[in-house]
């Protein structure tokens, strides 16, 4: 087996791991919680159905492909919870590590794509990744949504904190973030989401 | 809401329950089964860095999109191992109302359009189809080739087997099949699979 497809098939199977890492979404049903392979699939799917309610157009390839690795990195790292204050100050140092490790796996040319598409996804700064992240902000919320807000009464999260946010929504799908504040006024309403 | 983008909603949410349609093969490390999300994912990602090994020029991201949706109608029709004649009798009528029941949740062009994708995969007719397929063979075969060959072992299935299925890999892929027929003879060899 010659060099580069024996990197390309290691790094195949390291990235198995990302089955393991688990979120703390529930999936539908009530279900049990719902890790980042998965997460990350759904997310690809609904990027697709949805894209025309991106607010500038996209490049739908890079948007379903940034959805597909934008968390192997936490194979590493472990998941962040969206809402631990804590977790989150150190998550950049913990996560550059796991990018750097994971994706040397990678012959040198597809390591440098994926981790600037990496990149990409993580500052916020293309039409693309704006909208990804509202993927990554919507397919939760539907899960939750759908457990009556199981989620954030898990973690007494706030209103308050929900919405700061899903605001970033707007930035990637003012559409879907209309949609989000729909979903959102009707968790408070029936008592799921304390303001 | 208005009805379009309700209807993509209730679509993305169905779908959630592909995380709980499980498959025979074990996640790398000798883990759990895995599931047709996961496995969906896995496929996706491979499709996109493997692509240059394709027979023929593809269309990456249809090929990404087919290996994302080809086991949605698993959801009601179940998983059917490879090796389980009995089960692969009924799995084409099956299939077919699954695709029909939950397909109809989307609007009807993007029904259309998956319907379509997801039929192409089926027919093995284009390079994308013959492309993907080497995916979803490859896929589980890794997976199985770092547990020592362990889904093949409980399920008793012989080398001769595995051949005749793996065979259809070279329609996609001849560089694959080269790999796939490596690890087979290692895995032969090993007393992995018996001849």
């Amino acid at each position: 087996m010659d060099e580069r497809i024996k990197k390309q098939l290691d790094f195949s199977l390291e990235i198995d791991k990302e089955k393991n890492i688990f979120r703390q979404t529930h999936l539908s049903g009530h279900g049990r919680n719902e890790n980042d392979a998965e997460h990350a699939w759904h997310m690809a799917i609904m990027a697709y159905l949805l894209r025309e309610y991106a607010n500038e157009e996209v490049d739908i390839l890079k948007v379903v492909l940034m959805c597909l690795i934008h968390d192997i990195v936490e194979i590493d790292a472990g998941d962040t919870y969206a809402y631990d204050t804590e977790a989150l100050k150190t998550q950049k140092a913990r996560e550059d590590a796991a990018k750097e490790r994971i994706f040397s796996l990678l012959p040198d040319d597809q390591k440098e794509e994926l981790t600037k598409l990496f990149d990409e996804f993580e500052e916020y700064q293309t039409p693309e990744s704006r909208y990804a992240h509202a993927m990554d902000n919507l397919q939760p919320l539907i899960l939750n949504n759908s457990n009556e807000g199981g989620d954030w009464k898990e973690h007494g999260v706030s209103a308050t904190t929900v919405y700061s946010r899903q605001q970033k929504t707007k930035l990637g799908s003012e559409k879907l973030y209309e949609i989000t504040d729909q979903i959102l006024k009707e968790n408070i309403a029936k008592g799921n989401l304390p303001e």
